[in-house]
């Protein structure tokens, strides 16, 4: 299966984070590709990942940076594909990261999720990909309520909790 | 012409700067709509929109919203599209507004743009739209060709600036 | 007997934290529950747990939530109650969950109580419910003198502290 | 009319914040008064009227600071009743006001709302006082519904702004 | 001996921190006393403790408190003596524990160190004090000379280290 | 008169915030000197100037300086004199000259005041000296009873504010 | 001549900021040129920028940038030349500029100067080419000695503002 | 072997993070000294150390400090030559330590690169020697491509790690 969205990070380094991503993609049996490029040390590479995404039939980016996270604007600059940049928590708790991805200048955007929040750039994939693809439509809708359901499973612990108490 | 984007803010005083989203989209000839809803002043409006924005045939939502900015998350947390979240500078720089739109829960992303990034919200909206249609996708390739005619012109003025040094 | 406190929490994760406040409560005797809500996974029934807290005798809702925390403001759009917020640290030391707390619009306030301070929101809502209970409130002011008698041991302590040092 | 509302704030230089926090009582007939007290400039004075307040009726306490801002804090040290703190913006965006006020230990808890949030101390105080008065109650639910009419006076200056682009 | 530095702090678990202001002013042979004191939990106590202060013939009072912090400031308004400061760093780094303490309002100061800085609490105490003990003062440029054979020996580790380069 | 307070700053920029100190020591008939010295441009004064300052009577300092401010620790570094830091306000709200001048390593102490605090400096340095001077140590507790007024009068101005409220 | 400093930014409206490297420059008698360039608009121009700039003979770069700032730190990736990144304030204070441009991942350093810091980066840029030229070296000394001389002239104002205060 | 580098931190704790800075200056074969020197301890021993490096053949300095980490600054003025500031992550993330190097004052730059980022201050070290060594140079441009191997081993490893998932 020819991949639909390309999932990029720095280094393997932050796989750990990343295979959140992955495994949802996964989940949705959704073809993607993981790759490592870095703005800073294979700009070549970057360039020509860049121009040719659209070309090999992908249709969201998710590019993972930390620290002075130029990743995802440095493609977003060189592709008409949505890109997805997913801040990663490196020495001062992601901040850096985030506004590095964050605060792109106008005509460049950057569709940035959560600091470490690889999970939700995957359903926002999703979600993006869902407006051409009705079957895609509906299972995403369907694990929008397995979200609720960790709720109720919640509810349950909680109510055995409860009896801890002298009052209730 | 049915609207396939929804801008959303909590009220006018955003508009100044949520009007460059609309303008945006007006170059672009994408039928839009501008509505103003509160996630804590009509918390039913917002439900009701949000559970029949799809229906309605948006596409794309953009949320605006300034200090604790519920309103991008509380829509992405009732609609299967794709929210776009525009944080809006109010006190404290805007990034009590960043916080309250970007670090949402896995499972309900918020595509967030920079502070008070109307603008590059627009254009999210435009690529994400693009992947189904050609021929705005080939729009968007011009408008990006645009961004770069800015620099060239910004040379041309910086090369009258040079001629005021000595040394050149 | 009818709860009068509500609890709620957005997962069991943030149980450790919380019991806090349910240990003080049932400390005082003040009949409580504890839930699990989620202002973006179960909107529906953070929806009508609001619309009903007051109908079923609730006097003060007690919300915690982590990063974009949404749920205590969501809560108090919807409900006549107190809210009190507790932001609870996750990624970047709780900053995020205070502001997206705190920092609430014109008409819809949050009583919010410092990151992880659980114990303070119970005693807040003793503070709220002593208003109209006399009983209630002498109870609270023992409560503080308690809180005397711990500067008393520790000064104890110190005391022990100091045979260390030579000039004393 | 005796007061059962104080708000204390530490020059008149706060009170064109904290007349909107005055204002909103005024509107529900609820009888309050102003004061200025510092923490650190009379703080004999800030013990004998937080040791009085209670005793001359009394049931919520607004109090107000900038910078270093103790005095909610020192205030809610020293009675049982409810003590609702406003973050006055002055140097560094009211930061430095916010987490002097809601960081307060375990034990004294002070009711936060957010940087200049003066109205939504006042709605804050109506919402624990109408706990035990049902006409206020009732009052304040006609208040709320007051906030969402400007979300619909929103919509229809929103409805004209919509003329000026050409797609729609 | 009669104490002329009073240590205070808000509660044991400070201690570690504040052994460190302890053991210099024991190296200087001055005499001090170590206590538990809250602004928050015994008000009257601290009140007490700061008008009586400079009878008992204390010089210089070393007051070091977390989060909101409010114990030196709250002592700094009640007494004539020079008040330092010490940020403990609780859950945010200390910046909380930072802002309250040193962002005090005009006519009350309050003499602030770094976060966790006990050690310099107690040497600027010293330096205080040996304006008017040239003893004392004596002792300080012995103390600060040590400071400068710290680096000395430092050198003679680094000198060392270089053994492993190649190069050198 | 001989100085025995010395005022630096690192240009004459910092005199409209400096110029409260100077009012104040001159209030207090406290003989003081004003200079200009950067810990950068001219190291050599600085370090003559610090060697210097004890053996021609100052018996403390108070140092301005805004951004990366070295100013106060590196003098520190070279009198055994106590240091009065004053961080100074220029681009990020001052944050950055605060923690350049409170965060002093062990073994040298800045006593640092508040962002732009120069009145609190003059303060702090008037009740250091107090602590050799009964007659200067009187005149700071008259001081002190002056700021209490400042409130009385305050309260004198909110008295017919109350007047505009239809309720009082 | 041929430039041997290039200043480049993303905009003319740095403009009037980096005015002050190319007067420092001139006065220095160095040849430089002055280019707009943007990261995100003009990636490709960037690339055949950085990839040239040294056969055209550059010795130092000096990128500025706002907001998630790229610039620095791209052409850092590709060029050997040392490169000089100066953050520019734009919306939150510079701060997200200040982060993305310094926080470069191993193996890519950016030269940091502060918010703003036009000057200090031409500065920078003097001392890096004063290696290998004594005559710059001497200019240096000499320009160094120059700012010694502003500390002389503060110090002549501030002699006249003493005059002010009765006790001097 | 004469340095040509000079290293220097304020104390031996620095060394785990500097060490970075000696091996890569070692596997350039560029000869190095490494000392201690503290700003604030060994102040006669920095000056002595900023006049005299030029002298004795130092090219470039690269100094580490944690919190108001003064050491490049001081030095900075006290020598012609560039220095690399290294801030140290002590107690709030290096925050503290990157904005009291970073944001020095107009006339004396510090070239500053990321928190604990010794490799990339000898990397810039290098970078500005190269300017006039061709044949450091050369082993910059071969430096730099080692950094894209680490891609492509990267890639590698991801490779293996798409097998986990079912979908590829």
């Amino acid at each position: 299966m020819k991949p639909v969205v390309s999932i990029i990070m720095g280094s393997t380094s932050d796989l750990p984070i990343m295979e959140k991503a992955a495994k949802l993609l996964d989940e949705f049996e959704i073809a993607f590709e993981i790759n490592a490029l870095s703005a800073h040390r294979t700009p070549t590479e970057v360039e020509s990942f860049a121009h040719n995404a659209k070309g090999r039939g992908i249709k969201v980016i998710i590019a993972a940076a930390g620290m002075a996270a130029h990743l995802p604007g440095v493609i977003a600059a060189m592709t008409p594909l949505p890109v997805i940049g997913v801040p990663i928590n490196s020495t001062i708790g992601g901040i850096d990261a985030l506004l590095a991805i964050v605060q792109m200048p106008p005509g460049i955007p950057v569709a940035t999720v959560g600091i470490n929040g690889a999970l939700n750039a995957a359903i926002l994939a999703v979600q993006i990909m869902s407006l051409g693809d009705e079957a895609m439509a509906a299972r995403l809708e369907e694990y929008k309520k397995g979200l609720a359901k960790k709720i109720v499973k919640a509810n349950e612990e909680l109510a055995q909790v409860k009896y801890k108490f002298k009052t209730n």
